[in-house]
């Protein structure tokens, strides 16, 4: 490292090859560097450093504390206008701008984006961050189990998930004195000492200082004893990483040593658990354990949140996700570095990487250098749920957003015809045509600048570009996006170039970060109610005129509200390929109403979300699943057709 | 090294407290060497080693091709007498064997032993491998994730399952033109190429050289595009690492868009997939590929078996697993090197550490160097299992077994009460009581004894040391062992001493392995036929007079030769806790009948398994699970109550 901080970092030159290969070919063709000399390059010491293998580590949050004297870098978030099915680039943009701003502006720079889920992987071909000749290298160790943590993630929900069955079972199965005296054993002496996590349920209760059980009354041991869960309202599912859709509902207990205790269920894909939200949101393990304590499963019969911690297993969960907090280091196709951490699912759940990954990156960037994160799914809801959640969270502030958008995406809010996945796009897309593109712009795009205003924070746009868009559509999208509030807009092709073909976009960052940092607010004040809060972001972000309750969303809403939880931010679980509720619903849509039919918690997670529609939670596989192309070649252990 | 090849390695002395510390307080008083070092020290090159972390590695098979010219080391392998329900020291044996061997006799030794399933850890108290003073460090990263391998066992295990559901599904809603038009798409020329992994399924059909599935007839579209999967004789089942009972039982499919099709399954604990035991077995990562391909999950509606290559997923479970194959280095409290890889059930599969760890360790060692595995379970299963499964699929000669006793076990087979966990021991177990150690030594002993013998293999006897034994006790268990037939037979306190306590063993290793390699033999031919294979080994091993199939396991065994497995070799699914199938019956029981329930078949692993009684796959929680006692403290991320 130089005097004013400035790494002494290897870059990895490209050699770019036209036509461009395929993602995996670009892969293969750079020899990343060994992960240590990437850790020592960006400052991180050896002690700090977890290898696994050699092309990924785990970084140590002893970082925060030793450079808690240094100031953040700039904190830029990536954000895009409404997507087609096909997506517009928004990872591949976050790769091009961190590889310009490093290798080519010699930055100190890193990008931190979400681990993908594995099951996914093998139903479609699976995505890598980034594609072109901007990407996360190596592709299948990014997409491939990582360091592990989606795993720990399965099974500290799925503990969770045994303990409430478990526990409903003994209880039903046990009298009174039988349950107490089996949850509080008594010792040689007589005794009946109580767990750390025992004496917390009775703080709960208002039965304070007793370490001995047997001072307890009967009532206050039925009261500790019985959790009295109602199955009817029990929200935590079993997870798996596998793509299964016929664990979508299942029936659970049906053998016969669980007695007829049967219920209906389901499981959910990995990402989507709750703990996996939580790993996204915490700021430390400390915090983490506070939030799974905090995790509510469900209510007791008499309509009382019923926690993780009343279960017990507040430590346990804590246990297996240890080593999780700690972001894995990867870089990038120029030898930059990476965080690849945490990857909540987009629809139910906020959709970020981790706010650890951002922390640690910060400081380690130092003072001039910059962060670079990418907010999942469109702008409406990615860069919303980034600044009403993860930077209330975090405190951080961010100093610019990028917007992506595509020449294909503008026409189709333009009023192009659909853009179907597997379908080969029509002459509208291929051919010049300024008038859809002009209709995107002054829709869509218009609309998403104005959202990111309304946060403060200055916007650049940046115009991925395809080879098929020509110089006249380009043209018309920058000034139009100057003209509709962008502090700055480009065209950028790092997919074909690296990070070469981004370093317009990072100039742009470079110069608008360099003044005083951005007033950033948040939409709503956390102590406005609940359906207040989803109205604000109805009308404000979304366009709405309003939003209109089903009688169970209500209902929610008021026992949320009573149970305490109505201070918490909001994550709105909504289609991503509309503004509205409507996929079908392209540009700007107006004059319409946000139906919300129901509401969910993330207690521990900390926030509140209203689903709009029907969220899937878990895929499926189709008839013929990408993995009919995948092999391996058992000698080079080479993997094709993942990809 | 040395010019001879000897290590230079650094042994880590030990600091011996009377009483002994708890197990977890030992582990923690010792500071493991960076496990790079220890990679150095025995000869791993740098390229060869993947460091997860600073206390645990993965080393490359690279080894096996490099010294290929090196001889391989004594191979031991480690095994008891009938167990108490308390266990009698198998791996702390084991640990204290190779720290005796490595830190005070010098030779170069490995230790290769199971990895432990995680789910247990959260239900009762977790197993460390070894305890006292010979032990595996650090604990807790033996017990938790390791490098997760059975992570990836999981996620194989179920992208199986969930291809078998979901075929049957897409085969049952779609007419064969659809179907055969999913399966075989047609590209832009209109032909349909097919993936190498249907070509091989043609070739099973009888029908080979087609690259374009237009050339099929309509007859042959149909045989290849429907596998008609009858669902009653489905074997696969889906796995979790946890203790879950309410998986026992289950019925999937009953989400609307499984339109009805349902299913009535269960979960298993995750090491008691095939999957695991195909890990243990396996020779390469190609070999690991052909078996994966070979694995039978059911049966069609004509009886004929569905392999997971009819599935198309051969090689998306070979990509899965294509990092476990690496054996995962730790070391003993006394830093020599143990090897922790694969952890088969002992009761369904043939619950042994991997053939690749042993293969690797036998090549690290060297000619004059000694490689100490585990067999799980008494020896009437484990060692039996270890000598005509795994030696068979590894084609290695074991040198001696070293079988471990207790004076508590050989008093319970003498005649003494019942050994209960939880309840404390009867008076016969705490005071002197020859008479019962030597019912034990004549029964129990005489006939394990007997049983190794049966190989060819030299025994050595190991009476794992308790405080409460008297000399006189364990003088007469060293009389009897030799005059029942072992070679050699000591008294070893490696629990309070570590490797100092087991000199002596160390010694009368080296010592009985001194000479010619033993003359090893099987105890049965695969040629005989799957009825006689299992009546051997009850009558050979168990001392049975015969065997009683029931209709369903004759029916079984039918089908089975009839599908071509009749030459695979027998792993019996029998308690541990008799030599006979009753586990109330101790000594060595005789005049008895072996009823076998039923069979199933592990045809990728490799092996038959006959059930002898049922065999819980699946752990339960109990009231109070024990992590009611588990914490950490976020600040030093030290856990307790987990051992």
């Amino acid at each position: 490292m130089s005097a004013d901080g400035t790494w002494n970092i290897q870059y990895l030159p490209l050699k770019l090859v036209d036509p461009v290969p395929s993602d995996i070919a670009i892969s293969r063709s750079q020899t990343p560097k060994n992960i240590e000399q990437l850790g020592r390059e960006i400052g991180v010491l050896p002690d700090e450093l977890d290898p696994y293998g050699k092309k990924k580590a785990k970084v140590s949050l002893d970082v925060l504390k030793r450079l808690q004297h240094v100031k953040d870098g700039k904190y830029i978030v990536v954000a895009g206008i409404t997507p087609t099915p096909l997506g517009e680039g928004k990872s591949t943009t976050t790769m091009g701008l961190v590889q310009a701003l490093g290798s080519h502006l010699h930055k100190n720079v890193f990008a931190c984006v979400r681990q993908p889920s594995q099951g996914p992987t093998f139903g479609i071909k699976g995505g890598a961050a980034g594609g072109g000749y901007a990407q996360v290298i190596p592709m299948e160790e990014f997409n491939l189990h990582l360091t592990g943590d989606i795993h720990a993630i399965t099974a500290a929900n799925n503990l969770l998930a045994a303990a409430i069955d478990a526990r409903m079972f003994h209880e039903s199965t046990q009298k009174d004195d039988a349950l107490f005296n089996r949850l509080c054993p008594a010792n040689k002496q007589g005794h009946r000492p109580l767990s750390a996590v025992q004496k917390r349920r009775l703080v709960r209760l208002g039965i304070p200082d007793v370490d001995d059980a047997n001072q307890l009354t009967p009532e206050q041991r039925v009261k500790f004893s019985r959790l009295n869960i109602d199955p009817n309202t029990i929200t935590w599912n079993r997870v798996i990483d596998t793509n299964d859709r016929f664990l979508r509902g299942i029936e659970i207990g049906l053998g016969p040593s669980e007695k007829g205790h049967t219920r209906k269920t389901q499981f959910d894909i990995a990402v989507a658990s709750e703990i996996m939200a939580i790993l996204a949101l915490t700021t430390s393990l400390a915090d983490m354990r506070e939030r799974f304590a905090r995790i509510v499963i469900g209510s007791d019969t008499e309509g009382k949140p019923v926690t993780a911690d009343d279960l017990g297993v507040t430590d346990a969960l804590t246990v297996l996700m240890r080593d999780t907090v700690r972001p894995n280091l990867m870089q990038t196709l120029e030898g930059t570095p990476v965080f690849v951490h945490a990857g909540p699912f987009a629809n139910i759940a906020h959709g970020q990487s981790s706010i650890l990954a951002d922390k640690v990156a910060l400081k380690l960037v130092g003072e001039h250098g910059y962060v670079v994160t990418e907010a999942g799914f469109g702008a409406d809801i990615g860069m919303e749920k980034f600044f009403n959640i993860k930077c209330r969270y975090s405190g951080l502030k961010p100093s610019a957003v990028v917007i992506v958008a595509t020449v294909r995406a503008l026409k189709m809010h333009g009023g192009g015809p659909p853009v179907v996945a597997g379908a080969p796009l029509k002459h509208e897309y291929l051919d010049e045509n300024l008038e859809l593109v002009a209709g995107g712009c002054d829709t869509n795009l218009r609309k998403q600048i104005e959202n990111a205003n309304k946060f403060g924070v200055p916007v650049v746009v940046c115009v991925n570009k395809f080879s098929t868009d020509t110089d006249k559509e380009l043209e018309m999208v920058v000034n139009k996006a100057l003209s509709h509030g962008a502090k700055k807009a480009v065209v950028s092709s790092h997919w074909s170039e690296g990070g070469a073909g981004s370093v317009q976009l990072a100039q742009a960052i470079v110069d608008i970060t360099s003044g005083p940092h951005p007033d950033f607010k948040y939409l709503y004040p956390l102590e406005m109610s609940l359906e207040d809060k989803i109205a604000t972001i109805a009308r404000e972000i979304y366009g709405a005129d309003g939003i209109e309750l089903s009688d169970e969303a209500r209902e929610k809403l008021k026992r949320y509200t009573q149970q305490g939880f109505g201070n918490l931010p909001i994550c709105m679980a909504k289609t991503h390929l509309s503004l509205s509720h409507d996929p079908t619903k392209k540009g700007a849509p107006t004059n319409f109403t946000l139906p919300i039919r129901d509401v969910r918690a993330s207690v521990g997670a900390g926030f509140i979300y209203p689903l709009v529609g029907e969220m899937t939670t878990m895929p499926g596989l189709s008839t013929r699943p990408c993995f009919f192309d995948i092999t391996i070649d058992p000698e080079t252990e080479l993997i094709d057709g993942l990809f």
